[in-house]
Order: C-alpha cells, then sequence, then structure tokens
C-alpha cells in the first residue's frame, strides 16, 4: 500500500488529476495482453515529462515502491502488470512525435506514441518504421522498445533494435540520460541503448526514442499459397530465401485457422488444406514482379496445392486481415489460451509443427499454429481454461512441451513476446546460472532496490 | 613483469610454442594500425580452445596480469595495444570457420577467422556477410565484433551488430558464457551480445560468433561522380537518399586524394575538382538498372561537372582501388596521421567539411577528407609528425576542433573505429559522468581486477 503522504508527493508532482487511485480505474490496469493473470497496482500515474518521471522514480525508490511502466498495456507475456502492486506508471500521455528528419531517415518521438499513429504522421513523408507487431492499433513506442518488438515484417526487415538508434531514458534512481545518438554508426563505450531494448521495464523507464525509418518501397504485392502438408508449406519457405529472393513478410496459418476463415470471412480456402502461407515482396516495381514470380514458380513446382497472386491491393488486404484476425479467431475460442512465441532457425519449422501435433495428441488439447515462418518465429497457441485446473495443467505441460522442443531444435525461448511472467520458469534453464546471475548483478546495479517492474523475468 | 612461474603455468597450458617472450615478438606485438603509440607486453600467447582461454583468464585474473586481446591487430584507435604489458592473446589460431548453413542463412565462425576468408568461404555459397571494413585482408571476427565494425556498405546494410545473433565469451575470471542464439528473433532477457559488441576487448574474449549473412545479389553497378564543390557532393548525397534509392555504398574523396589517385593510377579526374562520390547500387538487376540510372540523373541536374557509370566491372574495380587505396596514400604522406572517425547526420555533412577546412587553414596543417558519405561517417586525417611537438600539438588542436564541431552537429565522437586510446580525452564530456559510471561500473562487475585490455576507453 502506498501512503496517503505519498499520494499527496504524486500529486505535487503531477497535479491530482493525473493520479488516479479510485477502485474501477485499479481494476482497468491490473491486466494486459495476456489472458491468465491480474494484480490491481496502488495508484495509476500519468506523466508528461521526463522531469516528472524522475520525480516520481525518486520518490518510489526514497520510498521502496515497485513502479511497472505502461504504455498501451498490449504486452503478452505479463511485463506489464504490476505484479507487487505499487505504481503503474503510463506513458500514454507522453505522446508526441517531436521530430520526423526525411533528409536523414531518422525521428524522435516520445514513449507514449501509439505504433500506428507514428506510422501515419511518416507515411504523410513517405517514410515506414518497419517492426510491425500484431498490436500496432494500441502498442506504444516504450513498450515496442523495451520488448524489442517484431512482426510479420522481420523476416526482411528485422526487428526494433535494428532501427534504434538512441534513446532517453530516466534510471530507477531518478537520473535522466541520454544514449546512443542519431546516427546508425556510433561506437562510443558499450552499447548501453541495447541493454534498454528488450529490458522489458526493468532497468528504467524509456521516455524518448530516436529511430532510423525507411522510405516506403514504390511496389509490393501478396501471393497466397495452399497446402496439402504443412511440411511441405516450411519447405516452400526455405526454397524460396535459398533462391536469393527476401519476401517482406512469409506468414503462416495451420488447417485449424483456414477454417475459422471460412466460417468468419470465407476466401474459398479448402476445408481439407494443411496450412497457407502469404508471401508479401516490396521494393522496386520490376524487382517485385520477378520476385513475385520467382515465389509464384517456386510454389507451384514443389508441391503447393495451388497459389493465388493477389489481383490487386483489395484482394492482398483481404488475404493480410485473414492473417491479421487470427489471434482475435484463437482468443474467441477458448477462455485461456497460452500463446507461444518460441522461435527457431527456420530450416526447423516443420519440425517445430510436428512435435507440436504431437503434443496436440498426446495431451488431448487444441494447438493452433501461425507465425512468422520466414525467420522461424512461431505462435503455437494452446487453447485451454484456467479455471478448468486439470486442463489447465495438462496445457502447461504441451506448452512446456513446446519449448523443450525448440531449445532442441536450436531456438529460443522467446522471439517477441518476451520473458515477463510467462517464461519466468524456463528461463535460468534455458540461459543457465552464470548469465543468470549477470543480468541480475547488471540489474542490481542499475537499480539497487529493485523497485523497476519487480517481479518479472527470473524471480 | 610476469614471474617465471606464471609463464610456466601458460606452457603448461598452452604447450612452449605458443607462449613467446622473444624481444624481436614483444615488438611486433607492441602497436596496432595507429601511429602514435606502441607498449610491449611481456608474453604473447596462442590459444586454440575456449577452454585454453579460460585457462588463462583465470591464471591471470588469480595474478592480476593485464591481458590484451588481439586478432589481426588492425585496431584504428590503439584498442589492441598492450599499454600496461602483460599477455597479448592473440586469437590467430583459433581460426576454424565451423559451420555456414546455407539454409538458415547463418555462418558460425571462430574469432580468429580472417574477414576476407570468411567471405571467400560464404561466397562458395552464393553468400556474404555485409560489413566491409577496409581492414578485411587482415582483420579478424573477434576484432570485428568487439569494435562493432563499420565500412563503406553501412549506408544499406549497417554494421557488425545487425548482424550478430550470438556469441561465445570467455570472461575476465574465466567462466565461458554462451550468449544470444541463432536467430534474428530473440528477447530472452538483457541482450548481453550488444553488450559484448563494440565492447573493445575490455569485458571478455570473444572466442565464437554466430552471424546472420545475406544471399549475394545478383547484380550490382557502380558510378563515379565528380563535383567542383564538396558542398553540392554532399547535397546530391541528399538527394539520391530522398528519391528513395538505397545505394549500397557513397564514398567521398577530397581534391587532395584526386590529386594523389591522379599521380598513383590514373583516372583522368581533372586537378581542380574538389570531390568526388563514387556510388555502388546492387539488388536485382532489373532494379540496379533503373537505381543507376536514377542516380545518374540526380547527379546530372543537380550540379555535377561529370557523371560516369562504370562501363563493366574491370572499370568498376578501378574506381574502388583508388577508394580503398586512400588510407594508404595517406599514411604514405606523413610519419604521422590522426584518422578522425567522427560521425554526423548525413544532412550535415558538407557543414563538417566546412569545419575540416576552416581548420586546416586556421592551424596551417593539411587535413584530408574522405569516407563514408552515405551514413555521414567521414574520416578527416590530419597530417602531421609526432617527433615534430610544435606541429603535432597543432595537429592534435586541429582534431579537437574537428570533434568539437561534429558533436555540436549532432554527431558523436566515433562511427567506426572505437575509442581505444585515441578518444579517452573526449570520452566523458561527450557522454556525462552519469552515463560514463554506468559503464564503469558494469566494467567493474563483469572484471572486477580491471585485468581486461585495461588503459583503454575512459583511463
Amino acid at each position: 500500500m502506498i501512503s496517503e503522504s505519498v499520494l499527496v508527493e504524486l500529486q505535487n508532482i503531477l497535479g491530482r488529476e493525473d493520479v488516479l487511485t479510485a477502485r474501477e480505474i485499479l481494476k482497468t490496469y491490473s491486466y494486459d495482453g495476456t489472458s491468465q493473470w491480474t494484480h490491481e497496482p496502488d495508484a495509476v500515474v500519468f506523466p508528461r515529462t521526463a522531469e516528472q518521471v524522475s520525480a516520481i522514480m525518486k520518490l518510489a525508490n526514497a520510498h521502496r515502491i515497485p513502479v511497472t511502466p505502461r504504455g498501451g498495456g498490449t504486452n503478452v507475456s505479463g511485463g506489464s502488470i504490476p505484479v507487487l502492486g505499487g505504481i503503474v506508471l503510463c506513458t500514454t500521455k507522453m505522446d508526441k512525435i517531436l521530430n520526423i528528419d526525411r533528409e536523414n531517415f531518422t525521428a524522435t518521438v516520445e514513449c507514449g506514441v501509439v505504433l500506428m499513429n507514428f506510422n501515419t504522421r511518416l507515411a504523410a513523408e513517405g517514410l515506414f518504421f518497419p517492426p510491425d507487431p500484431q498490436s500496432f492499433l494500441a502498442a506504444t513506442i516504450g513498450g515496442i522498445v523495451a520488448e524489442n518488438a517484431g512482426g510479420p515484417a522481420g523476416v526482411k526487415y528485422g526487428v526494433t533494435k535494428q532501427y534504434l538508434l538512441g534513446l532517453e531514458v530516466v534510471l530507477p534512481t531518478g537520473e535522466i540520460i541520454q544514449l546512443g545518438g542519431r546516427t546508425v554508426k556510433n561506437v562510443v563505450g558499450y552499447d548501453l541503448t541495447m541493454l534498454f531494448c528488450s529490458s522489458e521495464g526493468t532497468l528504467g523507464i524509456i521516455t524518448k526514442a530516436e529511430f532510423k525509418v525507411n522510405a516506403i518501397p514504390p511496389a509490393k504485392k501478396t501471393i497466397l499459397a495452399i497446402y496439402d502438408d504443412v511440411a511441405v508449406a516450411g519447405e516452400n519457405v526455405s526454397l524460396v530465401l535459398k533462391s536469393g529472393v527476401t519476401p517482406a513478410k512469409i506468414e503462416l496459418l495451420d488447417n485449424w485457422l483456414i477454417h475459422r476463415i471460412e466460417e468468419a470471412s470465407p476466401l474459398g480456402l479448402p476445408g481439407e488444406a494443411d496450412a497457407v502461407l502469404i508471401f508479401e515482396v516490396d521494393g522496386m516495381a520490376e524487382a517485385v514482379e520477378k520476385e513475385a514470380d520467382k515465389i509464384i514458380e517456386i510454389a507451384r513446382m514443389n508441391g503447393a496445392r495451388e497459389v493465388r497472386p493477389a489481383r490487386d491491393q483489395d484482394e492482398a488486404n483481404r488475404f493480410w486481415m485473414a492473417r491479421r484476425a487470427g489471434f482475435a479467431m484463437i482468443f474467441g475460442r477458448a477462455p485461456t489460451v497460452l500463446a507461444e512465441d518460441v522461435t527457431v532457425p527456420r530450416g526447423q519449422i516443420p519440425a517445430l509443427i510436428r512435435k507440436c501435433r504431437e503434443l496436440s495428441r498426446k495431451y488431448d488439447l487444441e494447438i493452433v499454429v501461425m507465425g512468422h515462418a520466414g525467420d522461424g518465429n512461431l505462435h503455437p497457441s494452446v487453447l485451454t481454461d484456467i479455471k478448468d485446473r486439470e486442463h489447465f495443467a495438462r496445457a502447461e505441460k504441451a506448452v512446456e512441451g513446446i519449448i523443450e522442443a525448440a531449445l532442441e531444435l536450436g531456438g529460443v525461448l522467446s522471439g517477441e513476446h518476451g520473458i515477463g511472467l510467462e517464461k519466468q520458469r524456463f528461463f535460468r534453464r534455458a540461459l543457465g546460472p552464470t548469465v543468470t546471475d549477470l543480468m541480475k548483478n547488471i540489474k542490481s546495479l542499475v537499480d539497487p532496490n529493485n523497485i523497476m517492474n519487480p517481479g518479472k523475468i527470473w524471480d
């Protein structure tokens, strides 16, 4: 619990209207994009400047009050849930796009800017920020950096860290620091910008970010390919990439999702199809045409049941809507969904999918597979109900099996969702004690009183 | 000095032939790619495995002996000079390319592999590692990672950190750790891989690296453009990039270098020309043609005195040889060269060049400017002689002026050469005390006895 005097101090820093403690508000900030945890904070605060964030952190640090940073609350590993109570520091009022530098292809943005708004403003200048998490309608820049967000475009464009040039961060002890800069080439001491990227809000509050942005490619094209066997789809991914073509996106949907799509907004996909791949190529028009032709040829020659190049942007949008609706369809079908995020070297995708099916049979569960086939980042989702203890226990066993399989196949625990609360129990096993302790020691160095998003990653 | 008993222990770990202490050997390992510092180590050792490196580090840590890692010794900021004596740990016998995974576009290499050998092996598979420091004939992977090497290709392809997926590192205390993995998407705790990248050998010995590699683009084309005014060249760079074309390389040579080229291997460049830009575009043949045409058109319409598309690969090679010979020509003309490495937002290149000319007049010195115009990373080189005290003092003043100008223009101290010994005196001023102390505290955490490449970055 936060004392009355601390609340008064918070009000002095922010004004009364930006310190909220009403019960219904606390409930609103007790959960995120996951479906298995909730915990209410004692207060929710809305700073507007780095100086205010600094004052809040100094106060919290002096009183040992946990602070959990939160933007749009779209985290999918429990990272923005205030599991130890205390303060939720909500960044949504720090929402200014400070600069778009058309000449240098850089942009400076505050932490609370919603990704979609950022991209809308960039688009007016012919620019875009490539990482495209499916939460783009609500996810904010602070979380995108703190989680090193990815998305479908990862196969060609990489993830957030590839675009991050500099940061303004408020440390748990209240100092405001500037890291990195405005240039891609920058080797001035240790790369602390990258230390804060993917730190899941445990090392400080990101208040501002400087990004490299790209010019919007003049042309793009979408191709949908249907397969009777998901293993053939996996091989097609490898064949396309080996041919020298790097599509912007290669997404995979399994048979379960094909059925849901046909129920919701039919694309005429055959019910018995085992998998669908959706490719997008982008770049100069001439290259796009040639690359699209290559993909179509490879798919047709190598076992695809049917290949459909989108006739126009309208049809392409319909294909992509089906993909984007994927998670909503999954979450709509079960009270609790354990949405996995393992990543394997992409050649191992068929093996990982086989393993998911085996686990589905073994534990008698529905496991839906979709994800970013181009970079090996799959999201097998286990449908369950946390209130049905026996069912949920089987679901947790299946998740363990998926994670073990991914690690055995040369992969990692999490590709883009982070550890948060979800994967804590696998963390030390995956990284070993020396590396885990090194990370914990860095955490202690930066946050000696462990007030910054405590209870996450390794606790 | 290293005691006789420690030498015997080193011999027990490595065998007698891999522990060298002869005077002429120590002299060989007393310098690097810079021309102003030398310091002899007490011993040079050549481990072949991570386990041997671990045993060496445990021994050195127990006896508080400085260890300076070194590969090809091509460092250009003094990073591989053993300024406090002790052991030079030379990685050149750890030179195995362990795996090239054509399917996943990844490669696993030991730290002592020479970049050129790595690229030769990759080329046989149709692959390449994009960062292209000019030291590629001798630079080794460990140094390339520890310095986060860049090069001309940075404008399109970024720098080493964009390709680094995982590392094996031996800590100063001897533990062997594995960081990162084999996938681009990987968010499992803090990004320690990036902490070791650009750590300049001060946090541990990198023994193995896992890289993302690219498919060799099917076509490329080179264009040389000649300008009467370097400011017009700078504007041309911006115009090309704003047009949506991202060349693989955009290199700049100034009037001084134009004269040297005409003396050494004439390309018929006019002696009164103020600057030359060399562009390379790569990708699918159709796109390359179109992009090359766009560059030619932009240059011709916007003030270039002459534009020469290379007629064939032979002529392209001649253009690039001239660029590559740049540093050799500069170093051949003066006993000491202070080769700067500042980086500015690329729109500020003309301003930085103007400043260099102003400083050249003010201090009556030759300052040659060349570098990677596409990403704002310039290498103004001040020609001087460390033995002529008065001249050298003026040269140092000029370097200070260049660095101050770069920082004022929104740039950074070093784009790709690192801090090493060269820029220590500017370090704290550039980063401020809080960030400097944070880095030093991380160093103390990882290397409690300060044995790992001591005397660098901030000392």
